[in-house]
């Protein structure tokens, strides 16, 4: 499970939660650590976390910008994920001659571990409440004006708190939809290498059909490390790991950043999800599966080179698919229909709320409207992204801090900046490939005759502009990037890279869209999902969890199966199942190493394991924590029951799929031998 | 615009029609010959056909059975159709050498004509009402004692009224659901050939972005002969052929088969649709669509050979998504739900309805927990077709005719065996890939652990399977094909072909399944469909229009554009007007004798047009008939405003999309020249 993002400009986008959540059931809930219901869970469980216990954790917990969580788990900066958070890396640092996400990766010395591209990893160290001089910044405004206040404000206060951009990031996040304001300061380490990973089959045993499944056998685990200045950093607060067995019933905590959630939407957001966003999805992405597939059975290459974008589209069509069906569930929905209902009456009397789900529903009419031009502005493809974050940061940067778009304020720039220029392979079919299925749903979205299709494809067929743009672009040298990233507007204005120039060209409508959008829509929304929030607290009170944000948040729960038609699902597998699902044919069979090794592995150690935490994609690689606060898993995919997890939780069926770090220990021992590794992870 | 079946087994499939329409409004309604509403037209339009006029029209109506609608327009068996409708001949006429799909095709003399594989051309002679047989048939029974009783009813009927089954084909009707059943009597026309058809792009000008839009550039006719011994029949009662211009607001006939409408299905059947049954279909034909636009890129070869099916596939799924949309546009949804609520009503005092919708909605419930495994039960692919054809006919001509499954009836195996023993191409690429992708798609939608995932695949993969089973068939043959159909049961149980093998070990799943989906879906509603018609009857009088059921039909309607967001839109192009759409780029390159013939060409022709008639696929290819009977177009299509038109007509936007005789009068004088059928169109 990833949070994954597909053709998306993250400048560009609009974030779908928007609405604070009602009160959560037992083990429901993605907890702020400002905010932690240790009430609650005592009331259930007899136990709770103090606050020492919340700061240390928090300290340890670490968030990828790649769209994952991690942990660190030794003193020198080492750091527990998934093995599919780090593929791309993998895929990045690998060659045809060296296929490194096939054959997995173990540095010998810290002298062999590989630089992951783009990836960057940070800790929370400061959560403050700036909600009070947000909401002063917009008072009175609306649409557009409203919007573009409130994110002058948020500029300023990110500049203003955060003058190391080198060490430190600052971010506002905004929480309940616009009822919080928070800024969370993070300690950044812009270097991440690979340490140890193991083979791919052996991460992704059971592929896309075993994926959101579970009984699982799959060794989702890898190790980076954190550098700075050339060396690996010193992390004191490490979290510690702790290779047993999860036992039945026990507490667990995941602690991580889960990625967007859309609980208690307003029933015209929702309708607006299962009419009109998920059909298109499901629609377009199926068909680049398609067009994937059966590019990657042409070549060895191919099937090499597609892999990290073929898993990517198929975990998000799963998810896609999964929320699809939910919402076409009667009893599912039927729930959440009653529960905007229990929130409208209890408000009924409260004047101060006003109708926020009127002025959602008419900013949500408005929406379907704009919709379908604002998703199909722009093409996909690496080479188009480069091109048109160097033309919007260079057209950006030009104004001062507080009239730029969001993704381009000082604050976010060096991120962007990174992204940009690290060196990574492009692979140009997969480009052309993706640019020539996203420019001709553009236009099957669109219409031949719409005067977008005539901007975004001139008289070129989709196919045609994308071989000639990525035949002819030069982008794909991190050198050409960064002399256009260094010369500014004249340097871009001056290019004659047919990318930029058809960035250029698509720019101002872009811009108009992004206008129109928070004219009608974001703007709208940001007053509504203030009142919504605010009505949820009155009648609630304010033990509430915010919709998840890709920030750090905490949930709590317990190792259980469940019960799927009439049969209970155990709470485990173990590493000797895995010979035994083995059909010797993709994607069930075993790993070479994994096969080899055999005779050595201890086939009853736990291998994957559920529990009832609440999670979602960008938990991926989350530390699964027992009450001592020690490492004993990482979360890397929740049950199929889970997939509904984007509109609400449901504690009887959802489950987070964990691998326990018994089964990490004993591939580190015996299948992909890493002593040195062994001997880190006792460190304290 | 096409009747496309995808995977789909005639014989096991469920009729998704199966109740009568609501009082018409005007223009709307696909008419029985044996109840035109000729009060209502008169009523409206001040004139309406009388039954000498309607017997004569009939007499030269043609229903194909590759899934369109034609009509003879000379006294020797000169067909006039859609180019689309026998793309499918052209293909399976051409090799790499000759691509008669490309090239387009004129036959200078009889004996070039070329045969069309599995097409057969009918005339419908009689039609017969059988209601009160077939319900006696069943009468006091339920579920799959029911649909016993009612096959083996049918097959009597139909076997007792055609005795004669080489120039004749008896087939019983199921109308309004089981409201109505009529024997359908047909003269036969077994071999069908080749005469004249414009080059492809010609055709498809503007391909599937065009689709389902217009205005409209498209040259979507083509000539077939019917023949007999070895000779062109002789068809004195053929339409008369009149090349001339339709004019704004004239009197417009439609006469083909619309192939199946679900008008007025229940709110529990709808909620299926939109719930189940949509989504899962756009997911999959989307994946289909990329996997065959990727291999279609691998080369000329497959370019070319993967085209037929492509398109179907597109149509197929501009066809779904237009649905999909159609059911998620509350507008529309709200005009089903308030005429199924006056139904109720008007109905309320009528104790001898019942409650037929529980009885539906109980039957739905049912259904959709036998859905995916009925769905997902075999693999697509010619090569399993015909093996499966080959199976279950061998294994159902050993019983009685009254006991057999309805497709392999006495008066159904002709047909089937001209279409197993027929000659055409097959691609083992393209069978592989239309193989594997559907097994990948059985195995996502059942889960990896299902029993019938395994009965599906053993240990072997999607792809792997279909490899394995595509090389090493000898069905490609006919002569293979023919031994097997001749031996019968021993010869399929003897032999060793692998698809054989394969079909024979799903085929008692699939019977299991069978069995089960009319015990507790078909059977329930045959009986509710019944009530409901006559509920229907009982409160709107007897002038309705059944669903649409591949069975030739009459619509009536007029010349007229319509308002498309505040433009009108006018009634037709012209042949001049595609020089000026053509981009140069496919699918807007003009066809090489197009382009090369543009000085000849007068570019004020009428070209396509738009009129009220109220058709779906399977209509492709029928008549456009003006009030003289004189034939002035072929319709081909629909606007995007008539793929909702599955369930509900809306006559301010739902428009027929027609070529005009006028262009291709000009096409056979100018650009594709063929004198002697402009001759033999003149003939009487």
């Amino acid at each position: 499970m990833r949070f994954h993002r597909i053709a998306c400009l993250a400048s560009v986008s609009v974030a779908a939660a928007m609405v604070a959540t009602a009160p959560a059931k037992a083990d429901e809930g993605m907890w702020t650590f400002d905010n932690f219901p240790a009430e609650a869970m005592r009331d259930t469980y007899g136990w709770a976390p103090d606050q020492a216990w919340l700061d240390k954790v928090q300290k340890g917990a670490v968030r990828l910008t790649g769209g994952c969580s991690a942990s660190f788990v030794s003193p020198k900066g080492l750091i527990l994920t998934n093995h599919h958070c780090i593929a791309t890396c993998l895929f990045d640092n690998s060659t045809s001659a060296e296929d490194l996400l096939d054959a997995g990766f173990i540095a010998a010395r810290n002298s062999d571990e590989k630089m992951c591209p783009g990836q960057q990893a940070e800790v929370v160290t400061k959560i403050t409440d700036v909600t009070g001089d947000v909401k002063a910044s917009f008072a009175g405004l609306s649409g557009d004006a409203l919007a573009r206040a409130r994110d002058a404000k948020i500029a300023e206060i990110e500049k203003a708190n955060c003058t190391d951009l080198a060490t430190t990031r600052c971010q506002v996040v905004t929480l309940f939809g616009g009822g919080q304001y928070k800024l969370y300061t993070y300690r950044k380490y812009s270097d991440v290498r690979l340490v140890w990973a193991p083979e791919d089959r052996a991460a992704t045993f059971g592929g896309d059909p075993d994926n959101f499944n579970f009984p699982r056998y799959s060794l989702d685990a890898s190790f980076l490390r954190a550098y700075e200045n050339g060396k690996p950093v010193s992390t004191p607060d490490h979290l510690v790991w702790n290779p047993r067995a999860p036992q039945e019933g026990e507490l667990t905590f995941v602690v991580g950043n889960p990625g967007s959630t859309s609980r208690l939407n307003t029933q015209s957001q929702l309708a607006f999800e299962r009419e009109v966003r998920l059909p298109i999805t499901v629609a377009t992405l199926s068909e680049l599966r398609g067009r994937l597939i059966r590019a990657m059975d042409e070549s060895p290459e191919h099937a090499r080179e597609g892999l990290d974008t073929l898993s990517g589209v198929e975990n998000s069509l799963k998810v896609y698919i999964g929320r699809t069906k939910a919402l076409n569930d009667p009893a599912f929905t039927g729930k959440l229909a009653a529960a905007e209902a229990d929130l409208k009456a209890q408000s009924a009397d409260n004047d101060a709320i006003g109708d926020p789900w009127a002025a959602v529903e008419q900013a949500v009419a408005a929406y379907r409207d704009l919709y379908i031009p604002y998703r199909f502005n722009q093409p996909s493809g690496e080479l188009f992204a480069y091109a048109q974050s160097l033309v919007f940061a260079a057209q950006e940067r030009g104004k001062p801090n507080g009239e730029r778009l969001p993704g381009y304020t000082d604050s976010s720039l060096p991120l962007m900046e990174k992204s940009l220029l690290d060196a990574k392979p492009i692979y140009p079919w997969l480009d052309e490939l993706m640019m020539g299925w996203s420019l001709s749903k553009a236009r099957e979205y669109l219409g031949v005759d719409d005067p977008q299709s005539k901007l975004l494809l001139g008289r070129e067929s989709p196919e045609q502009l994308a071989e000639r743009l990525v035949t002819n672009t030069k982008l794909a040298d991190p050198a050409v990037r960064k002399a256009l990233w260094d010369g500014g507007l004249a340097a871009i204005q001056a290019s004659d890279d047919p990318m930029i120039q058809y960035a250029l060209r698509l720019a101002p409508l872009q811009r108009e869209q992004i206008t129109a959008v928070r004219e009608a829509y974001s703007g709208p929304l940001a007053i509504a999902g203030g009142q919504l929030a605010d009505a949820r607290f009155a009648a609630y009170g304010d033990s509430l969890y915010p919709d998840a944000t890709f920030t750090l948040r905490i949930s709590y729960g317990q190792v259980k199966g469940w019960t799927e038609r009439g049969q209970e699902v155990p709470i485990a597998t173990t590493m000797g199942g895995t010979f035994e699902r083995a059909t010797g044919n993709a994607p069930f069979d075993l790993a070479p190493a994994f096969a080899a090794n055999k005779a050595k592995i201890d086939p009853s150690v736990t291998y994957d394991f559920v529990s009832t935490n609440d999670i979602i994609g960008g938990n991926s690689g989350s530390p699964v924590i027992d009450r001592n606060g020690t490492v004993i898993g990482a979360a890397f995919d929740g049950n199929i029951h889970s997939l509904g997890g984007n509109y609400g939780y449901d504690g009887t069926l959802n489950r987070t799929v964990s691998v326990s770090t018994a089964a990490v220990q004993e591939a580190l021992e015996k299948i992909y031998p890493a002593p040195h590794i062994v001997a880190e992870l006792k460190r304290r």
